[in-house]
């Protein structure tokens, strides 16, 4: 049984590893087949050129098992709690890439500092909270997404598609594997760049009217980006 | 009809997306013909590896389409305008390469700080203002093309073959779609080292003299760098 | 004799070579053979385009050439000093790599400021001291190696299995080849990383229950990292 | 006549151009026969996908042509300068690589921090006075090879072969192509990890000591790295 989603999730994996954005085994994608309530996840330390549709495990979205023989990955946890409070994601990827995790390790959010991230989110991309002993000694990989739900509270996740984990690194979502991987290379760049922006003395942001304008040209029903059936 | 202009078009967007200069689909290339009055640019949002000069329009210098079932770049009336307004510009080029982008978020010109520079470029490659929220609600593509044409109110832009748009990314051109190309490689290149430059503890210009033997050395009747016949 | 341990000697400095980690040929792995008491490593000067298994020499732990007609890398002595004092070390890797090696030259650690270094690494990884004159001039690659040990005198090298020799580079260590090609690769990610970060503003370093459960997510008696049999 | 200085040439011209040190065709590499009394260099502007062995034009030492229908390189008689005047020097390459650029362009000469640097360059790497309005304005190309000469008036061409040219770039020799295209290779990996260093808070240069144990453990009559026959 799902076979494609399988299928899916093992060369959206393997398309997420040539991208660059990942070093050793450090990255996994995940795909939320809504209707079927079932997730598809990397298996565990599992390298990207052993990767095959057989190897990866599915489970349900309270995290037992229903197919496959490896363990889901160690984050898998973090990915479920994604889904379960993000109504717009159905995939997810998480990554060490390099920028973006000095943001993260830097304890700070990226700011909204040209047209290239408001083409793709809405406003400034957060970071955690520290996580405290309690939420790190059990359940960690839960509470990671707990916390990450948590910086959403006022902010809506389907225009700010990803997060800064505090001292670990980034989190994007997406409506399918396809736009999640779109927001795993965006979100690297535009912090690659936002950091040699303020290395270059600027720590002011674009201009309201300008986000606005490259946000809803891409976004929502006035948008006119790209070709009418795509 | 314009076969030979949507050849080139095509081929040398992929000749673009191959620089390195690009990312995802953040980049686009035009060619005006002069003499038969129309301009072909890369279609909004097609990826590269689906390209091909069937897929690219042609519209004349207002806008209006001649030939192609795609929809233009949502960049097209910038480089209209350009085209409208620079009589050496026969190709133009947008990219949101890092370096570049990056002096463009930072609201500053790149300063010319070595004989790379002047090689291609006159002098200091501006950065536009920053737009108004009037300019930026309606006709926004046409009027980014207008504040780089009032960038230029005092400068001759075939000296200095490339502007920053102010927290957005750099636009050249050049007098066919090989000068641009090689306007776009070379401004990011100078921008990556005017950033390295500035680290090491510099900000002052290379000397006027300089500039002039060198950019003279490649350009106008004096000029005696390359083949004879080339 | 000893073909075996050539072989994986010549492939796992080829694979070094393809990491990215080396220029020209600033970089070596040895593999020690604790059970038959001998050491190979890479010759020293040989291209790595013309290293073949049977150009590997191999020595005794005291350094006396047991099999082979090249010379060993002038490092040689200073891998020999961590295997007779680092009992968890069977491979050692040199490299010259970019971040960890300015970090050498600017004679600093590397804090421990995320989890992809506390994955790997149970803290800082150290710098040494400066070498003396008298360190310097005689007997240079294994006072080298003595600088090592002396600088995990109250440390567990096994928990952090790599160091930064001051002025020069990097040292990892791992129980095989593999785990110190892993080792190589993340040192060089995590130095590169804590550049970025304090380039951000922050010297602050990850929280010490945040460290603790990602070094023993991966090591240690309740590891849940990985598949069970791997 | 030449023709295997003219391949030598073409093909040592070629290799540099994949070291990543060019940017399209920001760079060259000559070659001096001493005993011919002739030196051959990359044709100017020539793109290196063209480059040929008949291509490759011959002069004297004195610059008059001797063989070949294309213009050489408009840096020649910086090349020529230096090989009139440094002994040690049989081929001289020059490029605008990224990071000894920026050392360039901000007017400074690279501190030697480590003993990568150590291993090739017996000090600091010097950067040129700025040329004045005269040297500019007439025999530029020539007077770029006498203030390169000026700035090694009291130091030894043979132990740091290569000089930053203010606001311009590197230029680097040696006593045969391989060993020019080395120093060409590595001055550029120092100028970029000096770069980090000082980042990294450091200006402090490695030890006397230390800086004479690498310089000669590769050069001079004492020297004991690779292999006895190379």
């Amino acid at each position: 049984m799902f076979e494609k989603l399988k299928e899916e999730v093992c060369e959206k994996n393997l398309m997420l590893a040539k991208t660059g954005l990942i070093t050793l085994t450090f990255g996994n994608l995940s795909v939320y087949d809504r209707e079927a309530g079932v997730v598809a996840i990397k298996p565990s330390g599992v390298g990207y050129d052993e990767l095959t549709p057989d190897k990866i495990p599915v489970m349900s979205i309270d995290g037992s098992v229903v197919e496959g023989n490896y363990r889901p990955s160690s984050d898998t946890e973090t990915h479920l709690e994604i889904y379960r409070n993000f109504r717009s994601a159905c995939s997810v990827i998480h990554t060490h890439s390099e920028f973006a995790t000095a943001f993260a390790q830097a304890r700070r959010e990226i700011p909204a500092y040209g047209t290239t991230h408001g083409d793709y989110f809405y406003g400034a991309i957060p970071c955690t909270r520290e996580m405290t002993g309690a939420e790190t000694e059990s359940d960690y990989e839960k509470n990671t997404g707990k916390v990450i739900v948590e910086t959403f509270a006022e902010k809506d996740e389907s225009a700010v598609p990803g997060v800064l984990v505090c001292s670990h690194g980034p989190f994007v979502w997406g409506k399918n594997s396809n736009e999640a991987l779109t927001h795993a290379v965006v979100l690297e760049q535009v912090a690659k760049m936002a950091f040699y922006t303020e290395f270059l003395g600027n720590r002011e942001t674009m201009s309201r009217h300008l986000l606005d304008r490259h946000f809803f040209r891409k976004h929502g029903k006035n948008a006119y980006y790209g070709q009418k059936n795509t």
